[in-house]
């Protein structure tokens, strides 16, 4: 298979995932609303715009090079377009969840899934920070450019692994929760663990198609 | 950095992981016993065996092609050695999780954590499977061989990814747990996210030394 066609496959994936996001979120969960009243609906912008962001837009702008038919140059500017706006809707999206808290007096960063995400958020600026100067600023000779290159690659692979690794802690906490309160709908719980599934999978062949060059 | 230097990073964060899981099992969680009458001594088999082989043994046995200085024909062997040891110790790890929701009478597989690792745990059978028939008994020319090479490669990146977000999961979900049943000691809950921050470091950092190639 191509990487075009598994592409292709990241494309569905990552699609479906969006949708079975916003099946739990608006079916299940009240609803989003970054200006409510009800915290639950102003948390639930967090996950929709961190999943969104930082796995969906950032994967589909990895993928740029194999799916743009076009010029370099235009490849590389949608490439750094596409994680610019990641991180812009990410602030928004982080904010969602202090937001949350600060309405329900709950303490931020103590879990696993805080420590992750806040974590990659602040490596994912540093690395679009670092290519911005050095690839698209070319803030660096062509022979420095050629050698950081794979570097910024695998570390560009392995960021969207952490922000997968974030997205399924995440799923878990809020699923544990929802258990422990006797909050959780009958089938919501399978409908958590597709989205995580499909998560992943967007995920496992956004590396496929970008992991042999 | 050399690919050497990085997996020296990755060696660190190896046993600093091991370690803090050690610890945590033992000080915190009443020990490690797959006989015991204590359901919860038998689980801790799970999460220790778990990290051990599917996460710790199976990238040192990814990074052996950078690691041991010797015959390529000798790096193989203890790669394929080494990932069948972490698949039958896998198997004991699954089976404590198994035999622990026997006792506590709860459903298996039905969290997210669950999900992930059951599927983790099978493609990567057949992950070892496909590497043994293709490279080891050389079931295939030379030619097919050299075109499923990067296939091995990146997907056996994608599956220590897995298994790294199965392992994520399953700390969050067992500190949701315990926060829930009000079980979680005062700083267990940070030995909790320090343990998985070490593991996710691993997986970077293997990725890092077996990326490039």
């Amino acid at each position: 298979m191509s990487p075009l066609g598994i592409s292709g496959l990241a494309h569905l994936f990552g699609i479906l995932a969006f949708i079975l996001l916003l099946v739990w979120l608006l079916h299940y969960r009240e609803g989003i609303d970054y200006d409510s009243d009800n915290g639950f609906r102003v948390f639930n912008a967090h996950p929709l715009l961190m999943y969104s962001c930082f796995i969906f837009l950032a994967g589909e702008a990895m993928m740029v090079f194999q799916t743009i038919p076009s010029e370099r140059k235009v490849k590389k500017f949608v490439h750094m377009t596409l994680h610019l706006i990641a991180i812009v809707l990410g602030i928004v999206g982080l904010n969602a969840v202090f937001k949350f808290h600060d309405m329900q007096n709950i303490p931020n960063v103590y879990s696993l899934h805080s420590w992750i995400g806040i974590g990659t958020f602040c490596l994912f600026a540093l690395q679009w920070l670092f290519g911005f100067v050095v690839f698209m600023l070319q803030g660096a000779s062509a022979t420095t450019r050629a050698k950081v290159l794979p570097w910024h690659k695998v570390g560009g692979r392995a960021l969207l692994f952490m922000a997968v690794c974030a997205a399924e802690t995440g799923l878990m906490e809020k699923s544990s929760f929802l258990t422990n309160l006797k909050l959780l709908h009958e089938r919501e719980s399978n409908l958590i663990n597709f989205t995580g599934l499909a998560i992943l999978l967007f995920g496992v062949f956004v590396n496929f198609s970008v992991g042999f060059s």
